[in-house]
């Protein structure tokens, strides 16, 4: 049985997935100091992504050291790792984290990444392969669902690439862990979205102390 | 002992409070037959609060009959109004009020409406009279919470006049009803929020089977 497609994403409570730029978080400190955007940028994607750096799951899963949180958090961080039997991901996201992963890439399964770049398979330790596909979105879930087998295929991101599969009428269903911070400006999530398209059925809404964990089914209008 | 300065509406999970024009609301049904945009605006906004419509405290309050829903979702919106003491509202909230709210409008209380426009106070059967006041933001919320005595001020809305008194400092805490729907386009909520000076601290998270309500406390970064 074919398992679902669905992303996973924290979002600001004003609708924003990242920050103006991502250079925030590739700079260094002395970088950050001479230009203030670059550690306000860090500072609301580190407030974005709070709930998850504690965890022992994220921890152990990006082989940060022993230890970290557990809870209904983790359970949720890695109930979402587990369920993936394959990624997809947008060009830019796989750019972003080629040099910032370490080796040991953090999915484990296979991730097809859309792009318009040919390149030979990269086999990463640990299980990760990055697939490089030239030939649109569709395509690329159909290899994902195939290598994902009876389990469910994330698109993992970024937002571009999350939003032209909702559009798509390609997702089943997808959670937000809605994070306690306005950000003003930066990267929406649902920029684009094609209202008219896409319904949502509220399938589960869940507090922790940090956020709160929001899922819904999409539904064709 | 003074009360709190609180606001609660609505948002779509896309940040949107509102659609792009209240003309669907104000629209007869032959103007929405000849403008789709009418129509679609709307049946976005009746999605946005549709979570409101059916309740029991609803109907009473803007005298549409007896009987309706009781549970979380109503005794949540009775809440927010027994809490209140006075609200505050900005000039286009009160002008699409004024020819569509019942005659005995649904506040019960006095309501201080920010405008350039002077104006005697405005009496209605049932309890709201309607003050408009013109030195701003700030005096109109001293006038409030007078008003209001150890009861909360609510400002009402729009969005632009919430966002006045948000970046002000002046809000305490606030609740969001999360609707299950993406608008795509429209007014949105925190559109222009400071975020360098807005800091969201979680106070509670509870879903209903429509909506999940959402409430933070405001505090200066």
């Amino acid at each position: 049985m074919a398992g679902k497609v669905f992303f996973s994403v924290s979002m600001s409570l004003d609708g924003f997935s990242a920050s103006e730029s991502m250079e925030g978080i590739l700079a260094t400190p002395e970088q950050r100091e001479r230009d203030p955007r670059l550690g306000r940028w860090m500072a609301q994607w580190m407030e974005l992504q709070a709930w998850i750096f504690p965890l022992r799951f994220f921890r152990e899963n990006l082989k940060l050291g022993q230890g970290g949180e557990e809870g209904r958090d983790n359970d949720i961080a890695r109930e979402t790792f587990e369920r993936t039997g394959a990624s997809v991901m947008g060009k830019r996201m796989f750019d972003l984290g080629e040099p910032t992963w370490p080796a040991e890439a953090p999915f484990h399964t296979s991730v097809f990444v859309v792009t318009h770049t040919e390149r030979e398979p990269w086999q990463r330790p640990g299980g990760t392969t990055f697939h490089f596909v030239n030939d649109g979105i569709e395509r690329a879930l159909d290899q994902a669902r195939e290598a994902a087998g009876d389990r469910d295929v994330r698109i993992a991101g970024g937002s571009a690439t999350i939003l032209e599969y909702l559009n798509a009428g390609l997702v089943d269903e997808f959670s937000i862990a809605l994070a306690p911070v306005l950000f003003g400006a930066g990267t929406r999530l649902f920029d684009g979205v094609d209202a008219s398209r896409v319904a949502l059925a509220p399938v589960r809404s869940e507090a922790s102390s940090r956020v709160t964990h929001l899922t819904y089914a999409v539904r064709p209008r």
